[in-house]
């Protein structure tokens, strides 16, 4: 999915945040394994679509992150979707390396709720030292 | 999955956001099919698992979204998981009438992003009229 279309009304469809965010969920195309939920700015989507991966706004850095610019972990893009308040977006995507999360795990969702705890499951499959040379993806 | 637990220490580990909320995915646990996205309060998760189905906080309406108390799509929690940064919920659920969405969808996510558009996808299943006696569930 390619996108080189200049009229953006696609945009301005969506029920920005306060913020001017949306949130984004990622979703494996082939397993239906929820990866990760991050944050959009409109330029952030708009340049998803652009570059056929997924782009976010980092609440913490203040800047775009572009998923996998350092760990190579980037999740190319197969659909993209909006639900029917226009307020979150869930895309289909292809993960580069089988992990999304920081801690090495495939997805974010590891931690599992039992008998009034949080257990945490699912193997690390690689070491985070060993996924970021310098800093947090 | 029932729950008597009086001790509240997982609902600490939350990462409420600046209104007391977390988002929370619910997705079909039998197909993967993401179903939809709402909002929870502390109240809200507290009661979603002492009642093993899906509680949200209605945003629009300030108040406690038994959903499905209305429609009767009610949601059956299987599973609940938290995310690293501890502010994203998903729910394995089972969609009893097969339709989370208020439009008569399977999925709120209806809505595909096509050449620059969004392009309403997924059939009606139900009539919202025929949903819904008095009003939005």
């Amino acid at each position: 999915m390619t996108d080189t279309h200049t009229d953006t009304t696609w945009l301005d469809c969506i029920k920005w945040d306060a913020n001017g965010l949306i949130p984004a969920i990622a979703q494996d195309h082939e397993t239906g394994r929820v990866l990760m939920v991050a944050w959009m700015n409109r330029e952030a989507l708009q340049l998803t679509v652009q570059e056929n991966r997924a782009i976010y706004w980092s609440r913490s850095r203040g800047k775009l992150w572009r998923k996998g610019e350092e760990s190579g972990h980037v999740q190319i893009l197969h659909e993209l979707r909006l639900d029917c308040d226009s307020d979150v977006i869930i895309m289909q995507v292809e993960q580069r390396g089988g992990i999304a999360c920081h801690t090495g795990r495939q997805s974010c969702f590891y931690k599992i709720y039992r008998n009034g705890q949080w257990v945490d499951s699912d193997p690390v499959l690689r070491n985070p030292e060993d996924i970021y040379e310098h800093k947090h993806d």
